[in-house]
């Protein structure tokens, strides 16, 4: 355990440093809040790289540190643990937890594919829906909003530690996926085929497009599949989270009505 | 077309005070901002009781203008404006909105209840799928949050106007629609049964819970059904709205598939 107090300490500006989405990208890391955050990593063994802790509030967090190493543990000076953490009146806890990503294997036969989200509440909400229905796995294409910014993870509510994430660069997993035989599923406003009128069993990546704009058009070239929620209400369109969690459960349905 | 100046101006601080939700329930009106959200209101046939626009920004709005009385639309110097907007870097156009509840009228079969929700977005997207799903009526139990604030409304992205609202009082509201024949279905995670199993057809109302107690024990007692969204990948809950969804969406597909 060690006490940082100067906002000159290296480490202390490493910390900082993962504020950013490039450098939690080179590092492979990123940074969770608050003792439910933490507690849900442990629970779940995700890698905690480092504690820190605002080291006025050390003492409520005693249980917390009995189950990591001591060397792992770093004391920030109150102003300097604000200057890291997001959250209004933190609790004064946060966790530098490593990334687990999965690589491009390709187990199962679920697949969630994010086509350039930009809503960081959308995007936890849909993690979450997905780990509740057993999906083997999110795609996040190039241009999707960081998974790993603070609201993102926050409204995952700790799934993000039992995610598979795997992220697509110029469409090359994806094609990987398309050869190994699964089939691309689209939601379109543009078509009256009934999503319920879709059988999902076999190798299917649901597809979730952009909030304002929908999938993009080279995502809906590659679709197999294009069908629409119905709306027998008229209302425009439905929230990205939403639409991706009713698609994500009739698959849940179908499975459990086989 | 009148100007305003100065924030001593009575009429000004009438509009103020509609920041407040006891003046908006007082008044029966609440405040939509954005063009788009004014622009959406007049498609719905919402009854606009007066229009506010940021005089620096008038000649924006002409379009709006013409189809509006010109004794309803009120000019604020842009300082007044920013002290009733909440949008930062506002369009510069406001329109306040008169409520259009039902009174109890019920008609229909199906209907959502809102327990005590907390969260402004939650509301709001709900509202949304409802509309999208055709819901009857939503019934807004005392407690939940203000569904007229800011955020809920730019949730409902128009919904709003769509939707049937009704508010409940000591479950007066709730044991009316009781002695008209319609059952109360919470979802809940103290039972095995499968919610896929619950036949939805005939005079239903969803109950949606709070996003962190669930459903409250005066409602629970009062439902005649209970059954789980199933979680296949054990997670230990969902989001509220996507739980709200998720049930919305099956009576739409078990309506489709009759």
């Amino acid at each position: 355990m060690h006490l940082i107090e100067s906002t000159d300490n290296k480490h202390f500006k490493e910390i900082k440093k993962l504020k950013e989405k490039k450098y939690r990208k080179q590092f492979g890391v990123y940074i969770i809040e608050g003792l439910r955050f933490v507690e849900e990593a442990m629970k779940a063994d995700a890698e905690i790289e480092e504690l820190i802790i605002d080291e006025s509030k050390q003492s409520r967090f005693e249980a917390v540190y009995e189950r990591i190493d001591d060397s792992k543990i770093t004391l920030l000076k109150p102003s300097l643990f604000n200057q890291v953490c997001n959250t209004e009146n933190s609790q004064g806890i946060m966790a530098v937890v490593k990334m687990s990503n999965c690589g491009n294997n390709i187990d199962g036969s679920f697949y969630v594919l994010l086509d350039k989200l930009q809503d960081p509440g959308n995007v936890g909400t849909i993690i979450r829906t997905a780990h509740a229905a057993a999906v083997d796995g999110i795609i996040i294409r190039e241009g999707t909003v960081d998974i790993y910014n603070d609201k993102t993870l926050r409204s995952t509510m700790g799934s993000i530690f039992y995610t598979n994430i795997i992220e697509d660069k110029n469409l090359e997993v994806i094609n990987q996926f398309k050869e190994k035989g699964f089939k691309l599923l689209a939601s379109s406003l543009d078509t009256d085929f009934n999503y319920y009128e879709v059988d999902l069993n076999g190798k299917i990546i649901l597809v979730v497009g952009n909030e304002g704009n929908g999938v993009s058009e080279e995502i809906y070239e590659l679709c197999d599949l294009k069908a629409k929620i119905p709306m027998p209400g008229n209302a425009e369109s439905l929230n990205a989270s939403v639409a991706a969690s009713i698609m994500i459960y009739e698959k849940v349905r179908q499975n459990l009505s086989k």
